[in-house]
C-alpha cells in the first residue's frame, strides 16, 4: 500500500496539519479523543510519521543520482567509484543516469526527479548544451544539485572542478619546452565550457612562447572511434603536428593507434600529452604523459557537498566553488 | 505530496475498489454523481490512476539494481554500460550497489529491496560468499534476480556466464604451445565458483600435455595493489614461472609492473595471458594477450533477461542459463 503524507491525512480528517502533527508528538496540547481519531485513521491509511521529515517535506529516498554524459570513460567510472564510496558511508544509494551527451535526455531525467525518486543530484553536464534554462525551473530546495567537471557557468549551483586552464597551460608549455612548435589540440565539442577553458590554457601557452595560433591545429573530434581515427589521421597528414595535447583520453588512444598504422614514432616524430585518469597509462607503449585529474576524489567531494546539503546544513561560500588540482605526469610519450 | 493508492482512495470514499476503479475506466456502469465525487476526491488527494498497475500490485519503480563486487574493474564498468543501455531502451533506470566483496553487505542490500525501491536485480556475487542461503528467503516473484559472471551454482535463478572453463583451457594450452612448462595461475579467491571453473580449465590443459600440477604455482592474490605486487614478486622469485595466466586483469597489470622493476622481459623471460576486457590491451608494452569476455553484451543480456521477466513474460528453458563466448586474443605478451 502506498504511503500518504500529513497533508493528505489532515485533509481526510478535516483537521489542520499542526493538529495532526501534535498527535504524533506526545503533545499535551491536543484533545485525547481527537488524538485517538487521528491515530486510528493514520493507521488505516498507512501513514508513517517516523518516516516523515519534521519540516513537512516528502519522504527521503536515501538515493542520490549521478548524471553523466557517458560511461565509456575512465574518468567517469572513477567519479562513480568516489561518489559511491562517500554515499555508502552515509547510507545512501547511487542511481546512475547517462545522458549520452543529449541535453533533452538530461532535462527529461532531471524533471522526472521531482517525484522524489532521488534526494539530490551530482551532474556533469551533457556536451551539446547551449540551452540549459530548464535548470532554472528546478526547485533546488527540494532537489539539490551539485555540478562537477562539465559545469554550466551561468547556473548558480555548487560546482566542483579541476584547474583545467592551468593544466593545459602546463601541458602545452611542457610540449614547447620539449621542442614542439606545431602542437595540435584535440577536443570533443569545443563549445563546452571545459573545452573552452582547456583551449584557453593551450592558446595562452603558445602566446607566452610567441608561437602563432593556427586554427587548423585545433581538431574537433567526435564520440565515434572510427570517425576520430579518420579525423586524426587526416590532421596528421595535412597539418604535420609535432605535438598533440588530447583533451580527452580516448583521443590519445586513437592517436596511438593511428601513429602505429602510419609508422609514426612517439615521441621521436610526435609528442603526446593527454588528460587521462587511466591508472595504467604508464604501461602503454610508450608510457603516456598525462594531466591526471583526481577523479575519485572529485566524485567523493561532489557527493560530500550534496550530502551536506541533504543533511540540512548550508554550504560555506568556499564550498560552493571548489577547484581541485590535477597533476602533470611526464612520461616517455612527450620527452625529447 | 505523496501519492495514495486505490485501496486508500476507496477507504476515504467509503466505496469498493471496483467502484472506484470504474470511475477511471469510462465505464457506463457507474452513477455519474458517484463518478464525479470519486474524481474530485482523487484529485484532491493526488491519486494518479495511470501510474497504477491494473493488477493492484505496488507501483513500479522502473528501476533495476546492478549489484557488483567492485567498480575498479573494466569488466564491471562495461557490464554497467551494457545494462544501462538495455534498461534505458525500456524506460528503466539503474541503481548501482557495490558489495566490496562482502556477503553481509550483499545480503542486507538485497533484503532492503523488499520495500519496492527497485523492480529487479542483476547481480554478480560477492567473492567471499560461502553462505548465501539468504537468497532462498527472497520472493523472486516480487523481486526477480538474474545472476551473471560470479554466480551461485546451487541457487535456482537465471544465469548469464561466459565459457570460463574453455577459455582458461585454451589460454593455458596456448602458453604450453609457446614453450611454457611452469605456468603460474593468479587468482583472487579460488573458492569462488568462477575461480574454480577457470582453475579447472588450467589444470586440465596441464594434464592434457602431461605437465605436473604444482600447487605452489597457484597463487592466491588479494584485492590490494600493494599486497599483490609483493605476492607476485615473491612467486616469481621462488617459483620461477615461465608463463602466467591471470584470472583477473589487474593481476596482469601488477605482473607488468613487477617485471619492469625486476628487469624481467615479457615475453622473452615470462609469457603472460590475462582475462581482461580492457579495450586498449593492445596498446600496452608489450601488447597483452587476453581472454576477452564480451562484458558489454553480458550486461545487455542480463538486463534483457530481467526486463523480460518484469514485463510478465516467462523465460524459456534456454534463457535460464546462457553461456556466452569469450575470445582468446593473442598478442606479443605470450608469443615465443
Amino acid at each position: 500500500m502506498a504511503k500518504i503524507d500529513i497533508i493528505q491525512l489532515a485533509k481526510v480528517l478535516n483537521l489542520s496539519k499542526s493538529t495532526v502533527s501534535r498527535a504524533f508528538r506526545d503533545s499535551s496540547d491536543i484533545n485525547p479523543k481527537t488524538k485517538e481519531r487521528i491515530l486510528k485513521v493514520a493507521k488505516e491509511l498507512n501513514y508513517q510519521p517516523n518516516h516523515y521529515a519534521s519540516n513537512l517535506r516528502e519522504q527521503k529516498s536515501k538515493t542520490i543520482a549521478i548524471v553523466l554524459p557517458e560511461l565509456a570513460n575512465n574518468y567517469f567510472t572513477q567519479i562513480i567509484q568516489g561518489a559511491e564510496k562517500e554515499a555508502k558511508k552515509h547510507g545512501y544509494h547511487i542511481l546512475i543516469f547517462v545522458t549520452d551527451d543529449d541535453i533533452a535526455k538530461e532535462r527529461d531525467f532531471i524533471r522526472s526527479l521531482a517525484s522524489g525518486r532521488v534526494d539530490g543530484v551530482i551532474m556533469s553536464a551533457s556536451g551539446e548544451s547551449t540551452d540549459h534554462s530548464y535548470l532554472e525551473s528546478i526547485n533546488y530546495e527540494h532537489l539539490p544539485i551539485v555540478l562537477f567537471d562539465r559545469i554550466y557557468d551561468d547556473i548558480d549551483l555548487p560546482k566542483i572542478v579541476t584547474d583545467d586552464y592551468h593544466s593545459s597551460f602546463m601541458a602545452t608549455e611542457h610540449l614547447i619546452q620539449n621542442g614542439c612548435q606545431r602542437i595540435a589540440y584535440l577536443v570533443i565539442n569545443k563549445e563546452l565550457s571545459i573545452g573552452k577553458t582547456r583551449m584557453q590554457g593551450y592558446e595562452d601557452a603558445l602566446k607566452k612562447y610567441k608561437i602563432p595560433l593556427r586554427k587548423r591545429l585545433i581538431i574537433d573530434c567526435s564520440n565515434s572511434y572510427e570517425e576520430n581515427s579518420e579525423i586524426i589521421e587526416t590532421a596528421i597528414r595535412k597539418q604535420a603536428p609535432d605535438g598533440i595535447l588530447a583533451s580527452v583520453e580516448r583521443l590519445a588512444f586513437s592517436t596511438y593507434y593511428v601513429c602505429r598504422r602510419m609508422g609514426i614514432q612517439i615521441p621521436q616524430d610526435l609528442k603526446v600529452v593527454s588528460f587521462s585518469s587511466l591508472e595504467i597509462a604508464g604501461l602503454l607503449h610508450p608510457p603516456l604523459s598525462v594531466v591526471r585529474q583526481p577523479a575519485v576524489l572529485i566524485g567523493e567531494k561532489a557527493a560530500a557537498t550534496l550530502l551536506k546539503q541533504l543533511s540540512g546544513e548550508s554550504l560555506a561560500e568556499e564550498e560552493k566553488f571548489v577547484m581541485m588540482r590535477s597533476d602533470l605526469v611526464v612520461r616517455n610519450s612527450s620527452q625529447a
